[in-house]
């Protein structure tokens, strides 16, 4: 599996005429070996796996001859310069990655080298998720689905508890069913504190009446999961049910706009629309959605400023938001993959809204 | 407080010719500015606050206000940018942290300013731990040490739960003791286990008899405490006892070497020479010890490769540990202040062998 996007590195190293591709950017690392280690590089020579190397020190002996089984393996503390040293001809390095100070000492290492810039080649490849990613990201969004199922059937989301103990709750019911822990820091806002986009969870009581936002999300395999429900604790007030409403509308609208070929400022316009007509695109203030995956935030970025489109196999958030300042906010967010039959929801909790 | 570390800087940026230094490491503008949102940049002139700036987009309007009430801030998304296209003169950047893609877009924006690498200033301050620092520090230690405590009397630590249960409780207490979460990934290490330096818990079932090695610390306020006990589960076998035995004669010596102006490589010295004289030194496969504070590893850096002098305000660990492959091992690690009258403890759990 690795081998093959390995291979399709080699694509992208052809097309740049580049005899190879230092990749030091770990969670890289990972996506192109499996390597799950805390000190590792690659070097993916365009000739092939038998010219290729990679590095990790000492510590990681044992787990890479595990791991990384199928290429040959180099023991140095220093791992990307000790790639650097044995690399010949034109090398990429991940400029967006390599510090100023690391890239001085790679071109002093790299004797028989020369260095070039290649931002983003392995980003490029890892927009497409491949059908093993797509099934732990799946499992990653039914852990986060079923814990926050149990917290609601356990009466965990209550009028008396805070901020911070619901959070944790929510943590450790996703640790109960599988995840290895929370992908992101959980966002637990209640009451005015729901207006807050990125409120952390505080000391504050969940009080009835209260609209409760929780964005959160759980790290299985390396693959992040993401997703916002809010609810109302107690029946909810008009102006409650009508925010709720638009923000759904607007999901929805994003969520069908999710197709093959489509350009990703319009899948944001598409959603923002929504709000804008219903005179709160001001209340409106971040992107619809971003890609995830080995990383809680990727390409793409679905948003106003966002550029390319759609392919199968992306998996992607949508989430958009609307946040009145001093009484409460909603957002809704699911996770999905871009599929040419449609987008497949990979978040299954329902988006009714819940008057618990 | 944070008006003061700026000020230390400016002794810095003359010593270096700088006329700013453009802080872009957020470790570094939070010491700097008191600032704990997500994106933000510093602007540090050396002709004073007046001439300094502060940046940070929309989303932290209000927090950057209450956090940095005494610089003038700017908003702007691109937050870096913003600020190298106001710069004048001279102007050093972080090229610890600054990729090579970054730097070339700061070039490009900085129109008025030369750019130039400047790793490690911050750093250099961060050295030495003020009063405040010192407190956050010592609640963060107390956190993990009373975890531990409510661990041991809830009878938490017992054969029959997993790692991963008692690696998770153990975060959960130091949480109720007013931790914001662990500082870096919890280690609990039962068994065979204990061997492996950096063990990730596993399922696996603690037993009696087992060596239990937990490695762990709290988050307060930014600042991170990092200690290690192992326990025995029942009374210990004569081995484990030896082992123990042998690797707090090498903390304690090791303890005993944090002297003000101590090369950092001969406390490392100190530590080892016991572990070696016992003919295991092969079986210490890692550093004495490294600073601790808004990261959970700083320099100074307790080792044989380390370089440096130790000075008062310094924050360190003191962790050597004796690894027998498949049988178990033993590491013990204190968190204490370099101070001129002798070392000042932080971590207050007892060392003696507990046997559980």
């Amino acid at each position: 599996m690795t081998a093959a996007r390995r291979d399709a590195l080699r694509g992208l190293l052809r097309a740049a005429e580049l005899d190879a591709l230092l990749v030091t950017d770990l969670v890289n690392v990972r996506y192109l070996t499996g390597f799950t280690g805390s000190n590792g590089a690659l070097l993916v020579h365009v000739d092939g796996d038998a010219a290729s190397r990679f590095c990790t020190d000492g510590r990681y002996r044992t787990q890479s001859a595990q791991e990384v089984s199928d290429l040959e393996t180099v023991i140095d503390r220093g791992s990307a310069l000790a790639l650097a040293r044995v690399a010949r001809g034109l090398v990429g390095f991940e400029s967006g990655h390599v510090t100023v100070d690391e890239h001085a000492a790679l071109c002093e290492a790299a004797e028989h080298a020369r260095l070039e810039r290649a931002p983003g080649l392995v980003q490029q490849l890892r927009l497409i998720k491949d059908d093993a990613e797509i099934a732990v990201l799946r499992e990653a969004c039914a852990a986060a689905d079923a814990a926050l199922g149990d917290l609601i059937a356990a009466g965990g989301l209550v009028p008396g508890r805070t901020e911070r103990e619901v959070a944790l709750d929510l943590e450790n019911r996703m640790r109960a069913h599988g995840a290895d822990g929370p992908s992101f820091e959980t966002i637990l806002a209640a009451g005015a504190h729901s207006a807050i986009p990125h409120h952390r969870p505080t000391d504050a009581v969940l009080r009835r009446g209260d609209l409760v936002k929780m964005d959160f999300g759980a790290l299985v395999g390396g693959y992040h999961s993401d997703m916002t429900r809010t609810v109302v604790l107690g029946p909810a007030a008009g102006w409650q049910r009508e925010l709720y409403a638009l923000v759904a509308a607007s999901q929805e609208a994003g969520r069908k706009a999710l197709a093959l070929g489509a350009d990703v400022a319009d899948v944001d316009a598409a959603a923002r629309s929504v709000i804008d007509d219903a005179g709160r695109g001001d209340e409106f203030v971040h992107g619809l959605g971003h890609g995830v995956g080995l990383e809680i935030h990727e390409p793409p970025a679905l948003a106003k400023s966002g550029a390319g489109t759609l392919a199968a196999g992306m998996a992607v958030t949508v989430e958009p938001g609307v946040y009145l300042e001093g009484r409460g906010g909603v957002r809704i967010e699911d996770t999905l993959v871009v599929r040419a039959a449609g987008p497949e929801l990979l978040t299954l909790t329902t988006k009714e809204l819940l008057e618990i």
